[in-house]
């Protein structure tokens, strides 16, 4: 009988992991069980396709269940749910989710990327009408169904993370009125001061009302649809669509029941060959840990990009292969309305923290030659180790040059490249696309000036 | 009396180096000559001041004389010339061009940034009106007038080289009908052919015609003035301006008759600290050499951003610092029509010629999510090192996103990285700026297969 393999989860991990396997192992038997109605899809896509950028929901579908059966070999069941797994025996049970059937099956190596679902917080009135997060491509498929059938003015984001811009962005563009509420003091956890108060001179900018430091206490309904937030500072939010942004949970709990190793994070805990503590069990992407390359442990960084690496290794691995993914450095960027945002490695915030003995600098520089038109100022922020100069975070914000640009700083940061080593880079210039002394030269000469002079 | 830096040369290697000086030693007396009425401008722009896109000359200009004595306490002396340098005795022999007077003038320390002139071939009748090279300001003032005084209708461009494409460009958006002729078999000499075949259509599809394996046999004139160019094939062009693009020569005359070691390349030799062979005598930019971080030795490859960084080290070090610049690693970027091209590295004809025993591989992907508009097909070609997979070479092309990409490549190619590290590189993602595999994870993914096939 052919090697079983059967990955739970069809989004980028679970079908990267059993594409790789195929790719190795024409002879297994491939399977994968996946809980929504699609597979393979771009799941960052769905502010965009709230917004209309992006026309049919298939368009964010890489490919569907028929394209992996047809030309991969690999049986995939949507609507199945996975309830259990029993490792001792090497089983699953499966639900169908269309006719409620349970059945067992077996395997021999099992890839469990059940991903990671959001956040819905404990207010009262949570479950009205007109509220939803987004996370699944189903998800997206509501919110545009509601806002075609209900046209809501207001809209109220909970949440000032990646999410919750990428949607202020996508409501605003539909014509809303769109109010952001923050818990935190500050938006964007991960990011620093310095970058944040040009993301919320953006907002402003575009009309969208931001309150920090306040949460929602109810939320209240009219014939079962949300009409009025309630916040915890007695203000009341009219608002007929509210977004939920608040941070996303990992579908660990089938993993931890089967005695599977949940890390301190509350994600599956895997080695670099993404293999759990039961061997022949392998998980990857947003469900799992991944190793920090800065901070040296394992994190929980649930993105698209982690989750196709991790896939692949876990496929590799799981049919028989011995690939090894080292880690991430934490690269992030989004998009708001006119700005590009991003970062990579650690933000002072977090090297203060974790107790870093660390010098850092701002600088803005054109991100084109001073003559050439469409440029605009990019704001860098660098952090390095006092010692030994060695890189240890980077953040930029601007409205031109700036997506790319961060990806300098995370391979400098791989290669663990001090800000001396940065400063002699050969990067390209052309008045189009960047002034002689790139941004990344200005703020790296920068930061070792400081570093010489402590 | 205080310590006195001399720097011949007042563009961006010499201008570099006066300020670096200037701010580590506010005691030292600090005199440029330049030889032209500008200093301290951006030649890279003058194709965009050519086509309209840069209004004015000054916008080319990054500081002028006055601001360098003003805000620097810098001594520039344009449309000055220096004609010899007597190491022995520690002077320079300056002219006055504007009275035609000549002066010694004393140094304790000296900067050779002569800079390079531009090739003028020995064609019969290339003392015409109307043909002209682009290398400094006043070329690029020269071709404006040339340009609204005659209403060029054709123009030949010579040389099919990152300049000519520029001007090729300028040209085109001028309502010109536009020639290339190229003496060698393929254009762009640093490039390898597929990058070359796009660059090719893209000229063609703006209307410009690109004839390969010609040179110019004579250019024939009416009243003085350029009219028709006699091609090596026996055609002839109709041509009321001519651009000749065929490279520069370093300015490295006076060094070498002053003793100063030239490099097999013709141009000066410098070490890492950019000291010549004669203790106290630095050389920075088009006229010196730069060490190639690829092939191991020193190179000439005359481009901006490394005159900028040779001419800092130098000015460090003549005022008594000791700074390093390790060197290149060949990065460059150009625009034309809608591309982008850029390279880092070696091509593979380079890999070849050099004995490297590398492999190669050439693959196309999306520069944004497949879903979200406005993004391109990008053209990677990727040349590794089969043994160790050390990444030896990259190459884009593309109409989105491959400037500031190619960096990447730089980046890793200084830190040595392999494509098997490469391919974990944790590079930034969201729709609007890349797909969820980058072009970039996509090349190293294909090279590292190929090399595990090896």
């Amino acid at each position: 009988m052919a090697e079983r393999l059967v990955v739970i989860g069809g989004v980028a991990a679970g079908m990267s992991a059993a594409s790789r396997a195929r790719r190795l192992r024409p002879d297994m038997e491939i399977t994968v069980f996946e809980k929504s109605g699609f597979v393979s899809y771009g799941s960052c896509g769905l502010p965009y396709f709230i917004s209309g950028i992006i026309k049919a929901p298939e368009n964010l579908v890489v490919y569907d269940a028929k394209f992996f059966k047809e030309k991969r070999n690999i049986d995939v069941f949507v609507h199945h749910e996975v309830l259990k797994i029993f490792p001792a025996k090497r089983t699953i049970l499966v639900k169908n989710l269309e006719n409620g059937k349970e059945f067992e099956v077996g395997y021999d190596k099992l890839v469990i990327a059940t991903g990671a679902r959001a956040v819905k917080p404990n207010i009262k009135g949570i479950e009205l009408k007109g509220i939803f997060t987004v996370r699944f491509l189903e998800d997206g498929i509501k919110i545009k169904e509601f806002i075609s059938e209900n046209s809501p003015r207001k809209a109220l984001i909970v949440g000032a993370g990646y999410i919750g811009m990428e949607m202020a962005e996508a409501l605003v563009s539909l014509g809303m009125d769109v109010t952001i509420v923050e818990q935190m003091p500050n938006i964007l956890g991960t990011m620093d001061e310095e970058i944040n108060e040009i993301v919320e001179q953006e907002l402003q900018r575009n009309g969208v009302k931001l309150l920090k430091s306040v949460s929602v206490n109810e939320f209240i309904g009219e014939n079962g649809y949300v009409k009025k937030s309630v916040l915890s500072n007695g203000q009341v939010i009219d608002a007929e669509l509210v977004v939920v942004g608040a941070g996303i949970k990992p579908n660990s709990e089938i993993a931890k029941e089967a005695g599977i190793e949940i890390g301190k994070t509350g994600a599956i805990a895997v080695n670099q060959r993404m293999e759990t503590n039961i061997p022949g069990i392998y998980s990857a992407g947003d469900c799992a840990e991944v190793y920090h390359l800065v901070l040296n442990r394992p994190v929980y960084i649930p993105l698209g990009t982690t989750a196709n690496k991790q896939g692949k290794i876990a496929g590799e691995n799981a049919a028989g292969g011995n690939a090894v993914f080292k880690g991430i450095v934490g690269t992030a960027v989004f998009k708001v309305f006119d700005l590009e945002v991003a970062r990579t490695g650690i933000s002072e915030k977090q090297a203060k923290s974790e107790g870093f003995d660390y010098v850092a600098t701002l600088i803005e520089h054109g991100s084109r030659a001073h003559y050439y038109p469409g440029g605009s100022k990019i704001r860098v922020k660098l952090i390095a180790d006092r010692k030994t100069g060695r890189l240890l975070g980077a953040e930029m914000v601007g409205k031109d040059g700036v997506a790319k640009r961060i990806d300098v700083f995370a391979t400098a940061i791989h290669a663990k490249l001090s800000v001396d080593e940065i400063s002699d880079l050969d990067l390209s210039y052309a008045p189009p696309f960047a002034p002689v002394w790139d941004p990344i030269l200005i703020a790296a000469n920068d930061l070792e000036k400081k570093i010489k002079r402590n």
